[in-house]
């Protein structure tokens, strides 16, 4: 089903507002948590829900292989398996399975697992089916994600091709019987940093009338601001009544910049990949907790937010699990990445509403650019 | 400080009762998780807490190579150093030091740190030092512990040794300024199976007025029913008003067993050990979850416990997060079995104050014999 936006506040193009679905609502900017194979790596549903997550991502392409995208079907479908009441979104499998080599043709693509080096194969029509098994509330569209830089010619290709498996991808979704009365499919922007590419593809995917659109295919390598202005060719083209999700990205500094450019959604692995090799999200910046002068600090991570989850824990004790690789460390620099990230979301968010997201914009570049 | 025991029931020999200590006051019998590295694996503090741990075991062995005694002391000690409000416990670091295969000599053992190669000596009088460094509410003497079946000579030998041990420890410890105003320590019997070696053993422990006892050298190999009778040679010859703790044992009918002698407290790695590896404790024996049969099964771990923690995640959701290797099962399996168990000695502790013991240990023996 469509997707909805609720607007609430708007300054510049940054919105503040309210997604609806047929789960229900969450608000927005928000950064969704990735939990790879049904659970973001330490943490429980529980953990999530105490840390006021709204949305979780899985991936297509590791849930199809293992348990298997039946076998979620079975158990009720992505929330219910990982025991989550609020939304789920998957990812349709493309680009895991590109970074693999695939052997793609306009079929699809066709990759080895690497659980046990069998060939599958990956079809628009197929990454509906097993979404639709999997049943997250949010589904994305098969698209093929260009490396930068690429030629003009490959970029190219891959749009038109994204676009020839999206309007494939579309009508199976609203061929399914039941599908689009409960779950909503989103449409991927493609065309690299060509400018008239990227309006383009904006135009033909919006075309096909998908419940919510994603930008794909920037903050791939290229220098953060290399993208703002493909980013805004897209969003002018996008509907906005309907939610609007940057794929991939999640550093402070790129997360400002994609809502100032009117974007509402975010995932990244960035923070939890970050806290598992020691790094931490703090109002200084980076901190890598490795380091050895903080052996014998009593200070907490943070010590500008006391309220943290975490901040019970000193530094020199959480040094001490990371340097003998206990998983309490791994588990609790999760939480506070994401405690602290989905609070600077949270802040982010307030300063739309109270007209003051500029200068907001201003001290995150500050900090993190 | 003396750790004094109030009893509250006795049912037969099995003794339901308050420990007292310088930190204050937990019940027993009571099951003590091991937190080897300043942490049990996968969990925090807080997740002991909600589980209603009340004393937290350390290794000495490891907390002295890494992050080093003098990294906890000077961070507050081992139960500010985790963050942790309840008891804390430490072995002295013999065992795993003999697992190393050290020169001893009556002086101590001189091992190679697994870290980094280094040459460590372990004494008496050192093991007292770096545990009141570590600073544990309860510490533990340096003895020796024979395997079983071991000569006769052997059993001797480690005796007379750990009494010589406990002799030098206990004079250590009460010539420090402070340690026994506020900690305790404890000293452990040895003597192998044999009924008057047990018995010498004990006596020659009580004769130096520890603040509590241990039990130590039993459950290592030899079969359940042999050490039944030799724990009774020991328990017979300690004071009916300190502490009992039976080390190093978890496994639900060796508790009871133990606890009919008159033990109050137990630690082991094996609920945490077993959940790492997917084996489970229930109401119906042990469980492996990673067989095939529970792939697709929607019930709960252990469908008699609603009231488990971890009740609102299916075997299924589990089963395929262990077979990934995500360490949220560990986590998860590991709050199960831990709850389970604790809720295991809370029953027993019931059944004693019921005057139900016999009858709550022949049920145990039926499911775990």
């Amino acid at each position: 089903m469509k997707a909805t936006f609720d607007l609430e506040h708007k300054d510049g193009d940054a919105r503040a507002g309210t997604v609806t679905t047929g789960r229900g609502t969450f608000s927005t900017p928000c950064f969704m948590p990735v939990g790879t194979r049904g659970a973001v790596k330490h943490l429980s549903s529980k953990d999530l829900s105490e840390l006021g997550a709204q949305v979780i991502l899985g991936n297509t392409y590791h849930l199809m292989l293992r348990p298997g995208s039946d076998i979620v079907e079975s158990l009720g479908g992505l929330g219910k398996f990982a025991n989550w009441d609020g939304h789920t979104l998957t990812d349709s499998g493309g680009y895991q399975v590109f970074s693999l080599e695939p052997k793609i043709s306009d079929e699809g693509a066709i990759f080895k697992s690497v659980y046990d080096g069998s060939k599958i194969s990956l079809t628009p029509e197929g990454a509906v089916d097993t979404q639709i098994a999997i049943g997250a509330d949010i589904q994305m569209v098969l698209d093929v994600c260009s490396a930068l830089p690429s030629s003009d010619a490959v970029i190219r290709e891959a749009l038109d091709r994204t676009a020839l498996w999206a309007t494939r991808a579309r009508s199976r979704f609203l061929g399914h019987p039941t599908a689009s009365e409960r779950l909503s499919q989103f449409g991927i922007v493609q065309g690299g940093i060509d400018l008239a590419m990227r309006a383009e593809s904006a135009q033909r995917t919006v075309e096909l009338d998908f419940d919510g659109y994603a930008v794909g295919g920037l903050s791939v390598g290229e220098h953060r601001t290399q993208w703002h202005e493909p980013l805004r060719a897209a969003t002018d083209q996008l509907p906005a009544d309907q939610p609007r999700y940057f794929m991939g990205l999640g550093d402070p500094a790129g997360i400002v910049d994609a809502v100032a450019r009117g974007i509402d959604m975010f995932d990244c692995v960035l923070p939890t990949r970050l806290a598992r090799h020691g790094t931490l999200l703090t109002s200084q910046g980076r901190m890598n907790l490795t380091r050895a002068e903080f052996a014998k600090s009593d200070d907490p991570i943070d010590p500008a937010y006391p309220d943290s989850p975490v901040a019970g824990w000193s530094r020199g004790y959480l040094r001490h699990l990371l340097q003998v690789k206990e998983p309490t460390a791994a588990r609790l620099l999760t939480i506070h990445n994401l405690w602290w990230l989905l609070r600077f979301v949270d802040d982010m968010r307030t300063s739309i509403t109270n007209g003051t997201f500029e200068t907001f914009a201003a001290g995150v570049h500050e900090q993190w650019s």
